[in-house]
C-alpha cells in the first residue's frame, strides 16, 4: 500500500481543513474583485495586527511572486541583492529574481544557511563603483533552506550591520511560521522588533491552498506596490479567496499549532534516529527538515518507501521534511523503515 | 437590504459549487508539488480533448499572467503584438505585456472589439525595417471586450491573414467559455480548427476560484514554457488545487451550462429594457455583457441600487455584466430598477 | 557623377571639421577613462553653462540611448510616457523605450507634430487606477519629426500643465540646435526656463561623429544615472573622444552658425519651389526639413537625382532634409530637379 | 612633471593614428546611416576575412555592449551564462548581462582567469530542472583578466566539453588583438577553428576611439540580431565613423603589431623586475598586464609616479598594464620607479 504521506517537502501536503471551510463560507454572492473586498481588508488587517503597527502587506498567490515583487519593490536595477549561496530565490526560482528586478545576486557560501555580519564588509567594497552593482538588500530566509532558525539576537545584529550599510533587510519567510513556533516567538518578534524592514509571508507550506503575503514592516511605505503588483501578474481578481485562507490561518493562532506540529514530527525523526551509526543529522533540527547523510546505496530503497529528496547527490545527504499532516505514526513508521534499510 | 449579485463584472461572483466539492475531495494525502502529480495530469488531459490532438496546456493563476506568459513565450523582445484598442492586454494589465516579453503593442481602434484582416496591412509596412518593432502575434479577445463574439469565418479569415503575414494568432479566452456558449460550438471549432495558435483560456471568469490556461494548439510546441512559466512567477506549489477546478469545470461540460446561464441573463436584461427611449443599447448582446448609455444623471442613482461599471464617462456609456449566479430575480429586479430610474 | 549630398537625413552627413581637429588634438597621452579625464569635466560644464546652473549632464553615444536611459531615469516600469505619434521614441527605436524603462507609451495624434496641454486630460483618467499604465512623462520632440518648432510660449504652457499633473517634461533634442537655431534663443531658454526637467540633447545631427548628452535640468537631481548609464551599456571607455566632441560644438556657437544654415537651406528649398503647382508643402519650413506631397510617379525619378525619403507612401510625401554641410548649390540644383521631373 | 603615459588600463590610452586619419579621410559628403553605407560593408567584409567564412559581423560602440548584446542573441531570459569568477561581464558592468538578458550568471572561481572543462559538470546538475536557470552560454575571457591567455588546444577542448553539453562558446575578446599577438595565430585560428561560436571582438583597448563588434561564427546566424542591436540602443547612426575605424585595424595587421608591441613592453616591464624579492608576480606575463603583490605601504608611493591598479586590496596585488603607446622608455623609468619605491 502505498503511504499517503511524504518526506518530500511541506508543500506536498495539502491544506488545513479550516482553510477549506473558510474558503466556501466566503463563496457567497458577489463582492468586489481585485481586492476591493471586506475579506481583503479583514486579511490585510490581521497581518497589521501579527507583524505590528507599521505594517502593509499585500496578497499575492505564491511565493517567488513575493519575493520576486518584494525585492523588485526595494529596488532599482542596478542594485544588488545579497543572499546565503543556496537561498531559494538564488537557487529555485529560476533567475525570476534577477530577470524581474534587474539585480544583481551576490550568494554567500555558508555551513548551516544563516548568513552573518561578517559576511557583508567585502560585498561592500564596490559601494560607489559604477562598475559594480550596488548592493541594496540583504535577504535572508528564516528558516532556512537547511531547517536552521535565527535567533532574534542574530537578526538584530545582522539588521544593524545591514542598515549601516544603507542595505534594507528582506526575510524570506516561506516557512516563518515554523521559525515563529520553534522560537515561541510572534512573527513581530522576529521580524519588525529586530529591524527587518519586508518579508515574504510564507502560507502555502504553511497549510494554504496557495496563498503568500509581501509585508513591508516599520513603517516602510511603497505606494506604488499596488500597480508593481498588477504588472508584476499577481493582482488575483477573486481576492476574496486568497484573504480568507490567511484570516483563518492567523486567527486563534492556527499557525502556530499546525507549525509547532510540523517541527515537533522533524524532531520526533531525528530522536528516533539517535545512535544510528550510519545516519549522520547534519543540521540542528529547529524547523521541519532533517538533514541527514546516510549511504548512497541506501537512498533508493529508502526513497521506495516513502518520497523524499535526495538534496546533494556527491555527498548523499537527503532531506526528510515533515507538514502540519505529519502524523506521529508516519514518523514512526519511516523510522522504522530507515532503521530497517539504513541500518 | 444589500443585493448579494451585481452587474459589475463575473469576477465578482464567487466560484462554482462543484469547483469547492472538488478541492475538497483532493485534499488529501501527500502528491508531488509543481504539477507532478495525478491531478494536473488530468487536467491537462481534459484542455487536449477539448482543444485537439495537436495541444499542450499549462495552469496558471490568472488571466494576466496567462496573456503575460502566452505572448512571451512566442515572442522576443523586438517584436510586437497587434490587438484591439481597449483589449485587456493594451488597458487593463498596467503595462505588464510590454514590461515582461519586451514587445510593442499596436493597438488597432475598433467599433464592436473586433478586428478584422483589413486592419493588418498598414501595421506591416515596417516588416523588416530594423528600426520599427516588428509584428509577431495578432491578439485577439474572444468574446470581447464589449461583449462581441467573433463568427468561426471571422476567425478563420483573421488567421488565414496572419499567418500569410508571419504572424500568429492569439486569442485571449478569458471569456472563451462565454463565447463558445453564445455560438453553441465546442473549443476547438473556435480556436484549433479556424487556425488559433495560442489560447489565454479562462476559468475564473467561468467560475473558478482562480485558475487560468496558457494552451498552445496544432501542434505549436514551446518545449521552454515550463521554464518561462516558473521564471515567470507561475508554477504553483500546490498544483493540484489549479489542476482540479479546471477538471471539473470541463467534465460534463459544466462550462457551457454555466456560461450559457450567464449569456442567457445578459439577453434577458436586454430584452426587458426593450423599447426604453433613455437606454440606447451599443453593441450586440452576443455574450454576458449588455452595453448601454443611458442619462448621465441616472448612473448614479441606478449605481445605488446594484454595482455596474461606468464604461466611458464621456458618453455615460455603462456595462452590466452578467455571471454563473445571476439570477433571473437579479435580472427582472434590475431591468425594473432601470425602468423606474432611467426610465 | 553623383552627387556627394543628399537630402536623405542630417545624419547622412560627416562630421564638421571642428570636431575632427578637436579629436586629434585630445589624442594625447593617458588619461583617466569612463569619464574621469579633464575633457569629460570641461564638456560637462559647457553643457551646464548652456542649460543653466541646475544642470547635470551625461554623455552617451547615441540619441536612442539618450531617451532610453533619460526616460529610464525618471521612471518605474508601472508607469506611462505620453508622446506624439510618429515621435522617434515611438516609431523609430524599434520598441526600445518599452523594452528597457517597462513603461507604455501613450501616443498622441498631432496634425503637426506638437503636443497640446488638451492632449493631456483624457490619458489622464487613470490616474490611481492599478489596472492602468500611470502617465509620468509627457516626451516632445524638438524641433518635431515633421520640421517645425514648438515656441517658447507652448513649451510654458506644456510644462505647466504637465507639471500640474505630476508629469515630467522630457525633450527629445536631437535637433535642439535647429529649434534653437530657427527661434534666435539659447537653449536654455527653451529648455530650463520655460519648465522643461529634462533633454536628451543631439550633438550627431548637429555635426558631430557620434555624441549626444542626457541633460537633467532645473535641479532634477538623478545621483543613480551613473549606475544607470553603465548599466545601460552606454559608459564609454575612451570618453575623452565623446567629450571634446561637446566642446567644440558649444564653443563659440559653432552650433549655432551650422544648425542656422542647415535651416537655411531648408528655407531656401522651399522658396525656390514656390508656385509649384505640383508640390504641396505640408508642414511650415521651421527647421531644417521639407515636408511636401508631390505626384506618386515623380518619386522614384526624383530619389535618382539625390537621395531622399518617401515619407508616407499612402499620400505621397516626401521629406527633404538639408545638413550642416548642404550647399546653396545643393540646393538650387535639386530644386532644379524638382522643377524638372515634378513641373 | 607628470607623465603623459601610465600603466592604469589600456583604455587609457588615445587612438593610433592611423585611426585619425581613415577617420579623417571618410568625413567626405553623404553617406546612407545606419550601416548602409560602404565602409560598413568593407569592415564587415574584413572582419568575415578575418574570423573565417562563417562569420556574420555587427559593429557597437563598446564592450559592454558587445558582450551583452551578443549574449541576449543566443540566450532566452531562463537561461544562464557560465563564467570565470572576476570575468568583466561579472563584475564589470553593473549588472548589465543579467539586467538586459534576464539570464543568471554562474561564476566559477579559478586561479589564473581560465576555465577548464572539469569547470562545468557540477553546474549541468540542474539541467531540465525548471526551478534553476538553464546554462546555455560558457564565456570566456581571451586574454583572461588576469592577462594569461588560453592555448589553442585548451580552447578546443573547453568547446568540446561545452558543445557536448549543449553550450555554445562565447568569447570576451576586449583583448583578443593581445592574445592572438601573444600566440602568434591569427584570429580565426583562436576562434572559429577552435569552435568558438560567438565573439565580443575589442577593438578599443587595441587603439580605436571607441569600437567593438558581436561576431557571430561557423555559420551561427541571428537573423534578428539587427534588430537586437538597434532596440539594444546601439545602432549608430553616422556607422561610416565605427567602421572605418576596424578596416584600418584589420588592415595590414595594424592590430599585431600594435598589440604585440603593448605585450612586450609587458615582458620588458616583468623582465626588469626579476630578482626583486618584493615584488611577486603572481601570473604568467602572456599579454598586456603584469600582475604583482608588493608591500602594501609602498602602492602609494608608486602609484604617485605613475597611474595603476590596486588590484586587490586584501592581499596588496596590484596590475600594471601596457598600451599600444607605452614605450620602453615608460617602461624603464617605471621600473626604476619601483625598484626605487618598493626596493
Amino acid at each position: 500500500m502505498i503511504p499517503s504521506r511524504h518526506f518530500s517537502s511541506d508543500n506536498n501536503a495539502g491544506a488545513l481543513p479550516e482553510v477549506l471551510r473558510a474558503i466556501t463560507e466566503a463563496n457567497s454572492g458577489h463582492v468586489p474583485s481585485y481586492g476591493g473586498d471586506p475579506y481583503t481588508a479583514a486579511a490585510e488587517a490581521a497581518l497589521k495586527k501579527e507583524f505590528g503597527a507599521g505594517t502593509t502587506a499585500f496578497l499575492v498567490s505564491n511565493g517567488t511572486a513575493a519575493n520576486v515583487l518584494g525585492l523588485q519593490a526595494v529596488t532599482r536595477p542596478y542594485q544588488a541583492v545579497i543572499c546565503a549561496a543556496g537561498a531559494h530565490i538564488d537557487v529555485d526560482e529560476c533567475g525570476a529574481p534577477e530577470r524581474f528586478s534587474g539585480c544583481k545576486l551576490l550568494p554567500v557560501p555558508t555551513a548551516d544557511g544563516k548568513l552573518r555580519p561578517d559576511d557583508l564588509p567585502p560585498l561592500l567594497l564596490s559601494r560607489g563603483d559604477e562598475h559594480r552593482a550596488q548592493p541594496r538588500v540583504l535577504s535572508i530566509t528564516q528558516a532556512t533552506e537547511l531547517g536552521t532558525v535565527y535567533r532574534p539576537g542574530e537578526l538584530r545584529a545582522l539588521a544593524a550591520a545591514a542598515h549601516a550599510n544603507d542595505l534594507l533587510v528582506h526575510v524570506d519567510g516561506a516557512r516563518l511560521c515554523n521559525a515563529a513556533a520553534s522560537l515561541g516567538l510572534s512573527f513581530r518578534e522576529i521580524t519588525s522588533d529586530v529591524g527587518v524592514d519586508l518579508v515574504s509571508f510564507g502560507g502555502t507550506k504553511a497549510g494554504l491552498l496557495g496563498a503568500e503575503a509581501v509585508v513591508f514592516l516599520n513603517g516602510l511605505e511603497i505606494p506604488e506596490f499596488k500597480y508593481l503588483r498588477k504588472q508584476g501578474t499577481h493582482l488575483a481578481s477573486k481576492m476574496r479567496f486568497l484573504a480568507v485562507q490567511f484570516e483563518v490561518l492567523l486567527k486563534d493562532q492556527l499557525w502556530r499549532r499546525s507549525a509547532s506540529h510540523a517541527n515537533a514530527m522533524a524532531r520526533r525523526l531525528a530522536e528516533k534516529l539517535r545512535g544510528l551509526e550510519r545516519v549522520r543529522i547534519t543540521q540542528p533540527v529547529e524547523a521541519n527538515a532533517v538533514f541527514a547523510v546516510i549511504p548512497p546505496e541506501t537512498v533508493g530503497p529508502l526513497q521506495a518507501r516513502r518520497r523524499f529528496q535526495l538534496w546533494n547527490p556527491a555527498t548523499s545527504e537527503v532531506r526528510w521534511m515533515t507538514a502540519w499532516d505529519t502524523t506521529e505514526e508516519d514518523v514512526d513508521a519511516f523510522a522504522a523503515d530507515i532503521r530497517e534499510i539504513v541500518g
